[in-house]
């Protein structure tokens, strides 16, 4: 197997948005990205770099990709998020997605981060038996609560609202 | 109440670790907390701060914090990740969490970041109420992973280890 890890660069912006779209099919949540190539060279490539990426190429065709950004834990200090693994439906159990996660968990212990963490939905045990196995740890009792634009919208603009009534 | 918000300087990282260090005991980590004062200043005011963060005052004194930074979703866009929530024991019930969570949100919305997204323990059915009061979802099905330094450091220099031995 022909397989190439490297740095995404925003000529790959393309295939590295149409493994987010697979991903989210696989996670059951096929319309949930809303964010265009366009937004990821924008957001990925500026001058203060959102997020960064590793592909993976077999015979030079993208089948695989790791997007990760730096976060901040008050317990540990600097640590790796790990937004996506992903790889190509047709492309799996050739150890692309080994490949992928072992470059970014080496890239965070090259530089010295505190840990590297992750979401993993439950009834993704295939994921899950192969995190535990390189020693990762999966928490039973934290949730994930999010509030999206929408819903900030209504909640910031009713506070405004109640504190222009406060002051009448 | 005399209460006031303001953002948090240099000089403030001392109090800032006594309430990361009260949210962990809360959290029943009592020992969790491997962060010092000075790791807080030279992450969160350096060239490329890791965090930023609000303190919340009351008579002068800082009685809570939240504390945040950038994340980046593949599906939305720039996120801002509210990593801590702290009220004093002894102030609590008296708005501070309240004025703190909405000031973060006003961050967010003001400043066009697409989503706030934060973790909670699944017990804090207190907390879960008031997050979902203001129009949060909390996800059930999302499993939170971490992968610590010493099993970082382990799962790396095997790696290197097994590569070493292949090519032999």
């Amino acid at each position: 197997m022909n397989l190439k890890l490297r740095r995404a660069e925003k000529k790959d912006m393309h295939s590295v948005l149409e493994l987010i779209k697979e991903l989210a099919i696989f996670e059951q949540e096929p319309n949930a990205v809303k964010i265009t190539e366009e937004d990821l060279i924008k957001d990925g490539f500026g001058k203060s770099p959102a997020f960064k990426a590793f592909v993976a190429e077999m015979d030079n065709v993208i089948v695989g990709m790791a997007l990760y950004y730096e976060r901040y834990s008050t317990w540990e200090g600097r640590s790796i998020h790990l937004e996506d693994l992903v790889v190509k439906e047709n492309c799996r159990s050739k150890g692309v997605g080994n490949a992928l996660y072992t470059n970014v968990l080496k890239y965070a212990y090259d530089n010295n981060f505190k840990r590297v963490e992750w979401e993993v939905l439950d009834w993704n045990t295939r994921a899950i038996d192969f995190y535990k196995s390189t020693g990762a740890t999966i928490f039973k009792n934290w949730r994930v609560a999010q509030i999206d634009k929408a819903a900030l919208k209504k909640f910031v603009l009713s506070k405004s609202q109640s504190e222009n009534n406060n002051k009448k």
